[in-house]
C-alpha cells in the first residue's frame, strides 16, 4: 500500500488523516501543535505521523507523500515558512526541508487558508466539475484562499486574497493592522467578542465567547442578533467582494466562525437576500446556490492537504 | 508588409492604431462612434479602418488583423458582446462575426477594460518583465482589467476586476446599481461632479464638470479639494483591494477622469500615504512606485487591441 498524508498545523492542534492509493481515508487523528520550538514543532509533527500510520496498522514505509498546510506565508519554491506567529516561528524557517528530512517523503507545503480552499474544491469538484472557487476562511482572522482555472492562485508574492484588511467602512473601528473599518474588525471572531462585550453583559462574570453570541442570537436575543446581525453584513460584503473581483463560481465559507452552524448561516443568508434585494447585479451574481457553508463533518484543511500531496510526486532529490 | 490595426470602441468615438510587422506605428486616427444600429456601428469601424490605412498609404490589401476593444460583456468563444448600452446594443450582438465579415480578416475581440488592461501591461511589461497587473479603469463608470500569469483574466462569466460595484462604506449614497457606497458612486466621473454640484456653486450657470472640480482642487479651491480628497481616498482603497486581493506586481489607473493628469495624481498619491501611514502592512503592500498613473499620451485601449490581434492568428475558416 502507498499511503499519503494530510497535515493541518495550527497554533494549538495539528489535524492528520491518511489516505491509500485510492484517497480512501485510512485514519484520522488531532494532536495539540507544540510550538515551544521549531525542532519540537517538527518532531510533534512526526509523532502525529506516526500515529496515524499505526491508527492505520501502516508503517513509515508504506509513506510516499505528505502535504502539509500552516497558518503563514509559505514560499512554494523554498519551502519556507514566515511570519508564522502562531506557531512560534518568528524568523522564516525551512519547514518542508526539516519535514522531509524527517519523514523522508516529499512534502508539498502551503499556507493553510489557500491548503482548505484546495481540499474545499475537491469536495465542490466532486459534485460537479468546476474551474474557479473562492474559501472565505473566517477565524481569529479573515483571508480567502483562491483556485482559478483549476490551480492555486498565490499572487506575486503569496498575499493573494488576504481581503480581511481591506477597508469596508471609513467609519469602522481600528482593525490590528492600523487601517480602519477592515472586514476583520467587524467579522472576525474576536471583533464579534468585542462588539458583544459593548452590546451585552458578561454571563457569569466571563465575557461571551463568539460560539455563545451566535448562539443567543440564534435563540432570538435581540443584542447579539444585532451584534450577529453586523458581522453578516460585513461577511455578506465580502462575498460579494470575491465575487466581483474573481467571478468564481462558487465562494465557500469556512474557519472557526463558521462552526456555529445553521447559527452561523441564517443571517449571512439574510444579508445576502438584503443585498440582492437593493440591488439586480448582486441578484444575478450572488445566487444562494453559488455560497456555499462548510458542512461541520468536513475538514476542508486536511483534505486540501492529502491532495496536495497527491498533486506533485517528485523524487526526493529533486526538491528541497 | 502586414499591418496590424487596434481599434477601441467607445460610446463616442472609436480610436484606431495601425502597425507594421514590427509593431511600429504607421497611423492613428479618431472618429465618432455610429451608435444609430448595430450595422452602422460596423460600417462606422469599417470606414475607421480604411482612413488609418490610407494615411499610411496602406491598402486592405495588407491588413493580416485586428484587436478590438469594445464596453460591454463579450463572450470570447462566440465574439458575441452583451450589455453594451453605450454602443446601443441592447441584445446580444455578433460583432466579432460581423467585423470579421466586413473586414475580411481575423478579429480578437474583448472588453473595453481589459484590452486596456492588456495594453498597460504590455507597456509596463517593456520597463521591467512582470507577470501580473490590475489595470483600474475610472471613468462614467470604474472597472479593473486583470493580467495574471502574463494572461488576461476574464473569470467565469466575463466578470472579473467589476469593483466598481462593490460596497466600500455602507453609509454611502445609492449607486446606479441599487446598492449603497458602492466604489462608483464615491469616485467615477459623475459620482465626483454629483458631489460637486452639492458642495460648489455653477460656473456661468452651468454645473462643473469632474475635469473643471479637479482644476479648481488643483488651484487650491478648499470646497473642491474636499471633493476630491473624497474621491482619491476611496480610489486609493480600491488599489488596496486590488493589490489584497489579487497581489498583482503593479497596478495602473487609467480612464478618462485620470486625465486630469496632476491634478488626479497628487490627491491619489496622498491618500495612499494616509493609508500607509496607518497600517504597516499597508506600507508593505502599496509602495507608491507599485501604482502608475497612464501616461497622458499612451493609449492603453488602441495599443491593448493591437496586441490582441497579434495575440491569435487563426486563419479565418477556424474561426468564427
Amino acid at each position: 500500500m502507498n499511503a499519503r498524508i494530510g497535515l493541518d498545523i495550527g497554533g494549538t492542534k495539528t489535524a492528520a488523516l491518511l489516505v491509500d492509493d485510492d484517497g480512501r481515508a485510512l485514519g484520522e487523528v488531532v494532536q495539540p501543535t507544540d510550538v515551544t520550538a521549531p525542532d519540537r514543532l517538527v518532531a510533534a509533527v512526526v509523532d502525529t505521523v506516526d500515529r496515524a500510520l499505526a491508527l492505520a496498522g501502516a508503517t513509515r514505509l508504506e509513506l510516499v507523500a505528505a502535504g502539509v498546510g500552516v497558518p503563514g506565508q509559505v514560499d512554494p519554491d523554498t519551502g519556507t515558512v514566515r511570519m508564522a506567529v502562531n506557531l512560534n516561528l518568528r524568523e522564516p524557517y525551512p519547514l518542508r526541508h526539516a519535514l522531509q528530512t524527517a519523514l523522508g517523503v516529499p512534502v508539498t507545503l502551503e499556507n493553510d487558508v489557500r491548503t482548505a480552499a484546495w481540499g474545499a474544491y475537491h469536495r465542490a469538484n466532486t459534485a460537479r466539475p468546476l474551474a474557479s472557487l473562492a474559501y472565505l476562511s473566517i477565524g481569529t482572522g479573515i483571508a480567502a484562499g483562491l483556485v482559478l482555472g483549476g490551480r492555486l492562485y498565490r499572487g506575486a508574492g503569496g498575499m493573494a486574497g488576504e481581503i480581511g484588511h481591506i477597508p469596508l467602512d471609513p467609519s469602522g473601528p481600528r482593525c490590528v493592522c492600523g487601517s480602519y473599518g477592515c472586514l476583520e474588525a467587524f467579522a472576525a471572531g474576536p471583533a464579534i467578542a468585542a462588539y458583544a462585550a459593548e452590546r451585552l453583559p458578561a454571563q457569569d462574570g466571563a465575557p461571551l465567547t463568539t460560539g455563545q453570541v451566535y448562539a443567543l442570537a440564534d435563540a432570538g436575543d435581540p443584542a447579539a442578533g444585532h451584534v450577529i446581525a453586523r458581522a453578516a453584513s460585513y461577511l455578506a460584503r465580502a462575498v460579494y467582494l470575491l465575487v466581483m473581483a474573481y467571478d468564481v463560481e462558487q465562494v465557500v465559507l469556512g474557519g472557526g466562525v463558521t462552526r456555529a452552524g445553521a447559527a452561523f448561516e441564517r443571517p449571512l443568508r439574510r444579508a445576502l437576500a438584503a443585498l440582492r434585494a437593493d440591488s439586480p447585479l448582486a441578484a444575478a451574481m450572488l445566487p444562494d446556490e453559488k455560497i456555499v457553508v462548510v458542512p461541520a463533518d468536513f475538514n476542508a484543511g486536511v483534505v486540501g492537504a492529502v491532495y496536495l500531496a497527491e498533486a506533485e510526486r517528485l523524487p526526493l532529490a529533486a526538491r528541497r
